[in-house]
């Protein structure tokens, strides 16, 4: 018998918790798992040794089903680098202390790019010295920019917030008389999927996005403004989805670092704004999605929610298999029917690489997305959840506060 | 046999379409009514004899359903305000000759206070040159800040989208170890009701928003940060719900400059989150819910959508009774079992007036809201539609934009 530990890192997403709850469930089922134990704030909850019984804290199917529809991380989250086990040994064995006293077999790691990095610094390590504990590397991103697999859990449950949200937008934006600009502003801090998915709209009938611009493209202002001028002579609203993360002059962007490296970025969309405002004179107003696009779990894409708990499900399997320090992976069979398959990468494959949109996707003028890259995003935004209502509003797990440190 | 003629005005709702089917469907029911006119951007239509058939635009149940769940005003809106007749009456004079052109014996304004105050005018006006045009208005405003009605329709689908958002924003506000503050900014210009309205959320056993800042209570930058550093010894994630409508330093709505040299044209939000992140020195951020507040119609409530039906159905009755200068109201019989009943109050009443929060609702501190609020609120954000679907999003009812100008 040996026990299982599992953790959530990174950015929060609608299906993080689904992902846990097919590690849990998947588990349960095993014979040689004994206890479920959850990390956490990630990895820094084995440091730690501050571990949760997963299965005193979801007691029944309702618990598990309410888990599953919750947003975010109920373990929490940290954004923490493992530093070289080369260069400092001390974190490795605080860790290896905690999955040794916790008689821990395998660890799950859930989460987006670092972690993947953390699951190949990890599974290194404990080759060296010769630890028995499979490390599975889950992963989860609204960016959707991981190497090797086909989409991340998270990503379609975003697009689905966003095409929705744009498509509202765009009825909000048509009711006066006067032309308009509105500049609705998406994350992807490197990627421009989750903003290229807005191309979905255009499967509706949609004119709405009329400009897309990704990182992947180069922008100018000249030829934004060029842009702008020449939709709007065609439409009286003009709708525009921006990345965050499109490279405009130095200065625009907050530059706020994070302990990877990673800027913060926010204003993009206010920044477009003021130019608009200045240059063309129209009536325009930015929206940045923020938050919402991650979190809007009332508006979970279910072929999201149910891939991700298979994915977890499938790490569980892939640990008992034997095997470590792999990343699970989806690859596409086909994209209608639908059909995908689960498979596994070498976690060093994954770890600090980025996954960009294709160019392919972009059209020539680097202003939109061509209507050939619907079929790759379609499916992943398909089906709802019912969601479980209280009081008029979605109901949600969460452990208390004071668990959370 | 006479016409009738339905227009849309303000800013846009989940709700203002339900009232046009409301008034479409019930004028449908009655022998008396032959045509039905949709005045294209709200009196602007009328005073231009821009008028579509809904007849021929709404061709089965299945359209009326799609135009109820649609968000803003498929017929388009304006800001327009009408002069006083007895300084101006050339526009007034095209008023007249669209409506016996076409044969109008009624009209039925949906919108908010400036259109009320239109509902107004032309009652009054008809009255003098002996015109029998009833004039009905249909109230709507996500800010619930009209007079003598117990709320507005459009409130309650804002309400339920600021709560859920709320929550979810909460469990993606509590990931991370260390602490934070997380400031949401919330419409309403003149009065709290839509802030306030997430008081909601303690119902369900949370404490977020831990700080509810309204227009009607006094703000001090120093009562803030005293607040905002006493709930942060509680909590380790502290959220905030502000209305942007809340009077700060003069200046600051229209160009406040952040550290980095950006002006914030709007941004209650973002420049709380800046004094908190000078003075307090913690992770901060802040979150804008703007236009999704007023369309997002796939979380809309029930309740609202078919509160605004029938409210608009009312207005057909009243009209054919005999009544004109109306607006039509709820009045709240009970909070539980949540009982209403519709009735009328003279325009002149309701136009140009302002609706606050009730100061007893605000506690001493002036930093949230009571707990025996919640009773007024709960009924108005309950139930679901089923949205309608399409490629994964919810489908919308819109009319071709060359036809809106």
């Amino acid at each position: 018998m040996m026990n299982i530990a599992v953790a959530q890192s990174g950015g929060p997403t609608c299906a993080i918790n689904a992902s846990l709850v097919g590690v849990f469930r998947e588990s349960l089922k095993e014979p040689s798992i004994d206890a479920i134990f959850g990390s956490i704030n990630g990895i820094e909850g084995i440091i730690d040794n501050h571990l949760v019984d997963l299965k005193s804290m979801l007691l029944s199917d309702d618990d598990i089903e309410l888990l599953r529809q919750t947003p975010s991380t109920v373990l929490g989250s940290c954004r923490y680098k493992l530093p070289d086990w080369r260069e400092n040994e001390e974190i490795y064995k605080k860790i290896v202390a905690t999955l040794r006293q916790r008689n821990i077999g395998a660890f799950f790691y859930i989460g987006g790019n670092d972690s993947m990095d953390t699951v190949n610094k990890l599974s290194e390590y404990f080759a060296t010295i010769d630890l028995d504990v499979k490390i599975i590397g889950i992963p989860k991103t609204i960016d959707n920019d991981l190497c090797i697999t086909d989409h991340t859990p998270g990503f379609g449950s975003a697009g689905k917030y966003v095409a929705t949200t744009l498509h509202e937008i765009t009825r909000d934006s048509t009711v006066y008389s006067m032309p308009s600009v509105t500049i609705v502003e998406i994350m992807g801090r490197n990627a421009g999927w989750l903003t290229a998915s807005t191309v979905v709209l255009h499967a509706m009938g949609e004119s709405s996005p009329h400009l897309i611009y990704v990182p992947e493209a180069d922008f100018s202002l000249e030829n934004f403004l060029r842009d702008v001028r020449q939709e709007m002579s065609k439409h009286k609203a003009v709708i525009v989805a921006v990345s965050e993360g499109i490279e405009v002059p130095e200065g625009v962007q907050s530059g706020v670092v994070d302990n990877f490296g990673h800027k913060y970025l926010s204003g993009i969309g206010k920044y477009l704004e003021d130019i608009v405002r200045r240059e063309i004179g129209c009536k325009v107003r930015s929206v940045e999605l923020n938050v919402m696009q991650r979190c809007s779990s009332h508006l979970a894409s279910k072929t999201d929610i149910d891939e991700a708990e298979s994915i977890g499900s499938a790490g569980v399997r892939c640990a008992l298999s034997g095997q470590t320090g792999k990343i699970m992976i989806f690859r596409r069979v086909s994209d209608m029917p639908y059909t995908l398959v689960i498979e596994t990468a070498d976690a060093y494959e994954i770890a600090n690489n980025v996954k960009h949109l294709p160019k392919e996707y972009i059209n020539s003028a680097g202003n939109n997305i061509h209507d050939f890259a619907i079929p790759y995003f379609m499916p992943l935004i398909q089906g709802e959840l019912q969601p479980i209502m209280s009081h008029g509003i979605p109901r949600h797990f969460a452990i208390h506060e004071s668990v959370l440190k």
